[in-house]
């Protein structure tokens, strides 16, 4: 076994050693032990979001991106037309996505680090009648910035809209109340928050628009009316499920659930965000965000302002230390990002910001301010 | 760790601890390290195809059926027309991938048990020129059948179609030569006969194909045009990797070239069959086939005639002594499935089937005649 570095990238992340441990197993996927894994794990899922009332859990193979199309085939109907909310790279691909799969689309967009306004999104409501769902990104990745999700769901229910959300790097961490908000859809993966390791995807999605996209989907794999109408017949998945990623996923639950549940995965990813944006910060690092609308999931930082500056030598030099970084995602500006997610805490990140500025001050790529503001 | 049962499915199945034991590892998605490694999969998948000349390998998250959908998406153009080969359970699946994603289409169709017949291929093709692609099953799954690949390949050849095989359950074990076939596309998954981990499928296509299909996929997701694409351009995959997966299946196959590549793989394989056969025949079993037709995959027996007989009950006695059996896949008459594939040998074999006969006596259910064989 090779030592792995740590991961600070907002999936694959870094998983526990009793996640890990839990793929040592191989599993039947026809064997009742399996289906009761599959239900525990959906029952856990559904709790997380408060769904169990009006809504269903629906795993599917494959990754994030996979259940973002499954979600938007299956629900949004075949003359349906989707309003997609789009502040960054993940808003761009599930426009990508609606066009790719032929459903009428009408895009909003704001500049990178500008949040979806809640009041720009009603009067294109107001304007165009014919939108039946609105795509939302919960979480940014691209930048880290968190988007209104209450007020796009008070102005979605009040225009008789269905929200679908995308909520890949949020969900287990942040508060998303299906019931509350009467969300349509919420979308995330094993990979993120809860701490799994990578190869599901799941969508938390009201079991009456389920029972009603019968014939929707312009894809087999990706139905998710399918997927779960055989699910609930047979308590098995349609196809061959990654069954070492759902036992792992199960064993993430566990500790989730004993670590203390949502609030407490939440707090502490909020102090790894925190030790972060500080201690970069004393360096003369700068948040590409407005601190307000930082989710403390994934950190933005603008990369130094050196001329000689180069991402791929940063990264070298930081892998060397055994930290895995992100790269920026935004095309204008030099940016590099910094996970605040997975099984480390604030004890990790404080050496990893120590690393950061080390690195960058040995290749003399922080400026002279910003080395009196660290020394 | 909960004792695991031996696993007679024809994936997920029984895997060695060397498999399993790397998923003990993280991986960084953008990570050099991660990038070599799906690289040398890759390189060894088309190795074992022979298709380093004209073919890639194009990796796809999620289970088998999403890289068929995937090739049938990519690979058929909009305005073309599949005829598909039907004899099972994975044929008519193959149509009913092309009839979601509105692909024209002309089936032929044999009963479970018969192979697809090269003259009734031939003459389809001849009474219609609009075909452009033709989808045959190698391992017909559902029954255990081997379907004639070197003969519907040469017809295919002749009449200038494409020729899409879906190879999922023979993949690495039965041989499959795509340069001297001359074949589009060859679909398979890493937790069959390469005895990896279920989650992640791979499509051995064309490079000349590949290139022409920009624009095809009715799906993102499952664009493997894009998605080899960007793997080439970056080194990447386009969406998050099953990372551990792809782990456990470089470790797998690192254990298949150690043991001797696909011929010593075949050969314990047909090892195990032979014992299942002869010791299941003796106790006055069925094989469901006729044995010329049999892969050394999966083996499918009549039912014991017993009026008595319930798959349920005889699975979970089995399931009781370790071992998990696979339920029959044949709508009109009883059956029962035994793997041969996995990391399990004939005395393994030799177990089960000393465990079935067991059972089966015990609960009454082997005929007199039958009980006498065995004795
Ligand atoms: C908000 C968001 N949506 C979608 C995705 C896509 O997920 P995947 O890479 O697993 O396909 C991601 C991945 O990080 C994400 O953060
Ligand atoms: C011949 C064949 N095709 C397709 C599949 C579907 O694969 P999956 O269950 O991984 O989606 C299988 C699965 O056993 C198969 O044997």
């Amino acid at each position: 076994m090779q030592q792995a570095p740590i991961l600070l990238t907002p999936g694959p992340l870094t998983t526990s050693l009793a996640t890990r441990t839990a793929m040592l197993t191989d599993w039947g996927s026809w064997d009742g032990s399996f289906n009761a894994l599959t239900a525990s794990v959906c029952a856990d899922l559904l709790s997380i979001a408060n769904g169990k009332t009006h809504h269903c859990c629906i795993p599917l193979q494959g990754s994030g991106t996979f259940a973002v199309e499954a979600a938007l085939g299956t629900l949004v109907p075949r003359t349906g037309k989707i309003l997609v909310l789009e502040n960054g790279a993940y808003g761009q691909r599930m426009s990508k996505i609606a066009r790719a799969i032929g459903r009428d689309l009408a895009v909003l967009s704001w500049p990178d680090g500008v949040a979806v306004d809640a009041q720009a999104v009603k009067a294109k409501l107001q304007s165009d009648p014919t939108i039946t769902q609105i795509g939302l990104i919960h979480c940014e990745t691209a930048t880290g910035l968190l988007n209104p999700l209450p007020e796009i769901a008070r102005i979605a229910n009040d225009a008789g809209c269905e929200l679908i959300v995308d909520a890949m790097s949020s969900f287990g961490a942040l508060d998303i109340d299906v019931e509350a908000l009467n969300l349509c859809a919420v979308i995330a993966a094993s990979g993120k928050c809860l701490e799994g390791v990578p190869g599901m995807g799941f969508v938390i999605a009201k079991t009456a628009a389920i029972a009603l996209a019968h014939g929707n989907s312009p894809s087999l794999a990706l139905d998710l009316a399918d997927q779960f109408e055989y699910l609930q017949r047979t308590g098995q998945w349609r196809f061959t499920p990654p069954t070492h990623v759902v036992a792992a996923l199960r064993a993430a639950l566990d500790q989730y659930l004993a670590e203390g549940g949502r609030a407490t995965r939440l707090a502490r990813y909020i102090s790894n965000a925190k030790v972060l944006i500080e201690r970069l910060k004393s360096a003369g690092l700068k948040l590409f965000l407005n601190e307000k609308l930082q989710a403390p999931i994934i950190l933005t930082f603008h990369a130094p302002a050196h001329p000689d500056y180069q991402f791929a030598a940063f990264y070298a030099a930081m892998r060397e230390r055994g930290f895995v970084l992100y790269p920026g995602k935004l095309t204008q500006i030099e940016t590099f990002r910094v996970g605040c997610i997975g099984a480390i805490d604030s004890a990790q990140l404080e050496q990893a910001a120590h690393a950061i500025i080390d690195v960058l001050t040995q290749l003399n790529w922080l400026t002279p301010a910003a080395e009196k503001n660290h020394a």
